[in-house]
């Protein structure tokens, strides 16, 4: 075996259910009906920003339970993460829950490397089941700074998104993926992640195709996290530069989840929990309902800190990859 | 199944090789000659300390590599992190191999974490081999600050320890572990690290005694990472009170990584890189020469920030566990 990050859960692992919770924004955008909580609290009754995060993390984690019905007993692990400094959102989120904890931190590729985690162990026989979840809040650029925003700007997505994996089947398997590699395009400027996680997110695209034995024509959609529309567009065009042409099926959650002219959000949505709340409201129920039979979800994360970016240094990234699909022979 | 967190890794994983690099006060104590490298300069020959960090990650693995004689591309992917916010001194060091990477936020946790979820995935066959890695850096406390330490204090371990896991036989095996749940016995006071962690390090120990099949009689040493002098005698009395009598064959590398009074170093050595350099020297070897058979490897992790402190929350706190043991019968 080489290193080129393929991994297949051959022993199933399967997607149970899932919980997200998004805020006021996210709300009133188009993909509202597709949630199943929203607050239109920002502080979500607590008195900080951070413990604002941790209890959408406590609150969804629990609805999860609540709809597939189980009890924190029966949870092999949770494995997942914030941006917050030192992944405090979720540690905090999840201390009191009486289920053993892996903190993962992949910036907004975070829900794709637990859901490829999670399912190992459960694929592997490990664990019984697990829970894959990532959450953001907006941090930055609140309205009361009246900041000039750049045409690539994004919006950081308040939400989260939590997925519960067991080894029966459901309906919807998580099948194979590939975990990414870091990816340095040499891009600087903090306020145009999309072209920071191009790269990153074209790589991980090509090396899935070349060596998972799957073309694109085996999928309905190619779902990135949160590029954005300058993002989306840099990586299509990459993309199309060594022949792959994802146009005609990439749908980015960042894009999907604001009325952009509408709600002001340049170039869209981006964070950790852009793609664990669509990904896991929108995406999960239209495959449930067998609108969607296969699609490959692609979590981009921009490695960078404030730290970083007032060092001057350029911004790494990593994009990972996992297959979902219909075992019912439902879909497009 | 149910979640007590123990998994087994039956599908055999082994340690094939470590490398670790330590600082100029890991340098000057008691466990020198069993480091691979050390660096006497701060900044590691960079600019800043975060760069350091990297640049430091970055050294240590090219180091495994060439001690394992392995190629990048034979490299499944890489697990690890580090305490910098967003985890940045971890993937700018990985930046620009060409592995894929996991990253994971345990806090000083981490080694035992990337430990158990690198032997998972190579154990089920996901991965051909995984390089499990923690680092971190004094941050804290420089001299020039002056600044009054408590007798409870610990001094943050400068260093990072990299493991290479395989699938075949090398004399050391990952036999099995426990994923720790996250444990908050209400400690605030952030100079006192090695209670806030002691509850979590004993509800990790009693719960692999209990649901692993193995008992105390089994293990030549518990070694946890840096729980300090403090945190031990503490999480030996919570395991006593427990009918656990672990304190003869407990060892704490915070505990042995300085000369506590001639390095005037108070509770101890304590970080990210604590449990990963002194488990990757000194017990790695330990273990090869067969002077150790089978040792529990306990990581214990602060799951707070700086954020969390000013805001005086307790501190919540995780504890991941790994057993090693050797295959060729050697051992005390």
């Amino acid at each position: 075996m080489a290193n080129n990050g393929v991994i297949r859960f051959t022993g199933g692992c399967y997607l149970a259910q899932t919980a997200t919770t998004v805020g006021k924004k996210e709300h009133q955008g188009p993909l509202n009906a597709w949630f199943d909580a929203s607050e239109s609290d920002e502080y979500f009754g607590q008195s900080t920003f951070e413990q604002a995060e941790s209890e959408m993390v406590r609150r969804n984690l629990r609805l999860l339970l609540e709809k597939a019905n189980v009890k924190e007993e029966e949870i092999g692990a949770v494995l997942g993460g914030d941006l917050v400094n030192q992944c405090t959102g979720t540690s905090f989120g999840i201390s009191g829950y009486q289920i053993p904890f892996l903190g993962l931190y992949g910036a907004c590729s975070t829900i794709a490397e637990a859901l490829l985690i999670g399912s190992s162990l459960v694929s592997g026989g490990f664990l019984p089941s697990a829970v894959a979840l990532a959450a953001e809040r907006q941090y930055r650029f609140p309205p009361e700074y009246g900041s000039q925003r750049t045409p690539t700007a994004q919006y950081t997505v308040t939400g989260t998104g939590a997925f519960l994996l067991t080894a029966e089947d459901t309906g919807i398997r998580v099948a194979d993926g590939v975990f990414g590699v870091v990816t340095d395009g040499g891009i600087t400027d903090a306020n145009n992640m999309g072209a920071a996680m191009a790269p990153a997110a074209a790589d991980t695209i090509l090396r899935y195709f070349d060596h998972s034995g799957r073309s694109l024509a085996d999928f309905d959609a190619v779902v990135t996290g949160d590029l954005g529309q300058e993002g989306l567009e840099l990586t299509d065009e990459l993309l199309q530069n060594c022949g792959l042409d994802i146009a005609p099926k990439h749908l980015d959650c960042g894009v999907l989840i604001y009325d952009a002219k509408k709600q002001d959000m340049h170039s869209g949505g981006s964070g950790c929990g852009c793609l664990a709340s669509v990904l896991g409201g929108y995406f999960f129920q239209r495959m449930r309902r067998g609108e969607l039979g296969r699609i490959l979800a692609v979590g981009t994360g921009a490695l960078l800190s404030a730290n970083s970016a007032f060092q001057k240094l350029s911004i790494p990234s990593v994009a990972h990859a996992v297959c979902l699909e219909s075992t019912t022979g439902k879909g497009a």
